[in-house]
């Protein structure tokens, strides 16, 4: 079974056919753009929020990452934004390996399938041209047979007609032969066309035409090859990168196991410490002890 | 080393710390509301972009899904659809164990801070009073004991004086007597005061406020922790999910597998086959027979 020989009749079917194929491929490009736009976008914001987020040089935070578990939040930051940068690898890989490549070959099967197109147009026209030819030929056969029929009619008639001169007969006989003659070659003119247009007839149908369609089927297969292909980049493309962005989750959780509680409240004590001992008790201020010496004096 | 031993001398610090540990907590749980939005807002441009895509039921579209290259587009964009609520369902789960959680955890701990330094404000202030009355009772023992001393001075001039009458004199050994009686009542209230503040002080440094630091930095600890299990479940919630993302991957690889070129040439012959044979050789008309008749007859 094939194109060729099932849809021989099908030109019109096998044309919108081919069309809606190579429409689907566009379709799926468009779509993949869409994505890889969604996908450029959502990468900027995840990059814009890790930005936002992160301390300034020099700042006040900068200097708080001296501490467990602001440095782990900035650790956490810094693979959010490697994340978003596998996110934008995979916006890119789509565009390179299937919006730019498909295109291209879309173009080619485009070219391709008018290339064929205009082949069984070429065909069709030929074989109508002959056709056309040949009822020429045989309208021409049927006429001058008419012709001749009439001017035998006419030489028998002169024949039996008793007032015709001999001379008179001789000349309607003579014009019978010759409308028979010219009538002839008509006939063999019309076996000629006729044979011809068979012959190509054949061609048109047997050979041709079914060769056609063939390489138009072939071509279709082909597209719906590359395009299962297409999808199946579409997955893989992603999955390439999983083990990346699943280091960069990774990352983070590493980031929250490094936070260390205690340690924080020691780095507090180091850098704040005084180093003073904490006050003792006052002593009494014996304001009697001068009054008691004078006292004691008197 | 404790914050109650070590900063006994850095309330300050501590009270900036604590309060800089909790802002980083609300950072945080902003961050993570932030990427909840971009999460979301990713998932619904996905969804979008799969409606957009998917065939109207009934259209011209949906029937091309006879054909297996049409019909793999429409389960790999199922696939996305899929995929999507993937994505929402980590922000969903970003917002109820992280937002929500840290943000009541959060609640708890401002109260409680507030609480423990409210507590030390106390005992500072009520340190202070009892410091005050101890300046007081101290002053007060200075003032009586000049007080008695210059009527002690007082007593012994009036009764070197050879024109001061004997009951000038007793007069004067009297109010010299009761002078020094006071006096020495508000020795003993001084003495009494100071033991009082020298308890108290005691209490304050090496008890009570070491407590409250230690409960302050127990707390800060918590908060470390609970702040590092957000970090924790920031990957985790996309770790989850993960697997299920890969499933959704491989779905459209399997509907890129799925599709059969050769299946869908075969699904056009069927639908469209015409059955008829194609055309024949066309049979010689032939005009002349009636006439070779006519002639024969003649």
């Amino acid at each position: 079974m094939d194109w060729g020989t099932d849809l021989w009749d099908q030109y019109e079917i096998i044309e919108k056919h081919t069309q809606s194929g190579l429409d689907l491929v566009e379709k799926y490009v468009k779509f993949v753009k869409e994505r890889t736009e969604i996908e450029q976008n959502y990468a900027k914001q995840l990059r814009n929020l890790t930005k936002k987020y992160s301390p300034k040089r020099g700042s006040k935070e900068e200097q708080e990452c001296r501490f467990s578990n602001h440095q782990s939040f900035l650790d956490a930051l810094n693979e959010m934004n490697d994340y978003a940068g596998q996110r934008e690898l995979i916006a890119e890989n789509m565009m390179m390996n299937i919006c730019i490549e498909l295109t291209k070959y879309l173009q080619d099967l485009k070219q391709e399938r008018k290339t064929h197109l205009s082949e069984a147009k070429k065909a069709q026209q030929s074989l109508e041209s002959t056709y056309k030819q040949l009822d020429c030929s045989k309208k021409r056969f049927e006429r001058e047979w008419r012709e001749a029929e009439k001017a035998t009619q006419h030489a028998e008639k002169t024949d039996l007609d008793i007032n015709a001169t001999k001379a008179d007969v001789e000349k309607a006989k003579q014009q019978a032969h010759m409308r028979s003659h010219v009538a002839e070659e008509c006939k063999n003119d019309y076996a000629a066309q006729l044979q011809k247009y068979n012959k190509e007839q054949g061609q048109f149908y047997f050979t041709d035409m079914p060769l056609i369609f063939n390489r138009l089927q072939d071509m279709d297969e082909r597209r719906v090859q590359k395009l299962a292909q297409g999808y199946v980049l579409f997955s893989d493309t992603e999955k390439h990168v999983m083990p990346i962005i699943g280091k960069c989750l990774d990352g983070i959780s590493r980031a929250g196991s490094n936070v260390n509680e205690r340690n924080d409240s020691l780095a507090l004590i180091e850098q704040h410490k005084s180093g003073f001992e904490r006050p003792s008790d006052l002593e009494f201020e014996d304001y009697s002890q001068g009054i008691n010496r004078t006292s004691s004096e008197s």
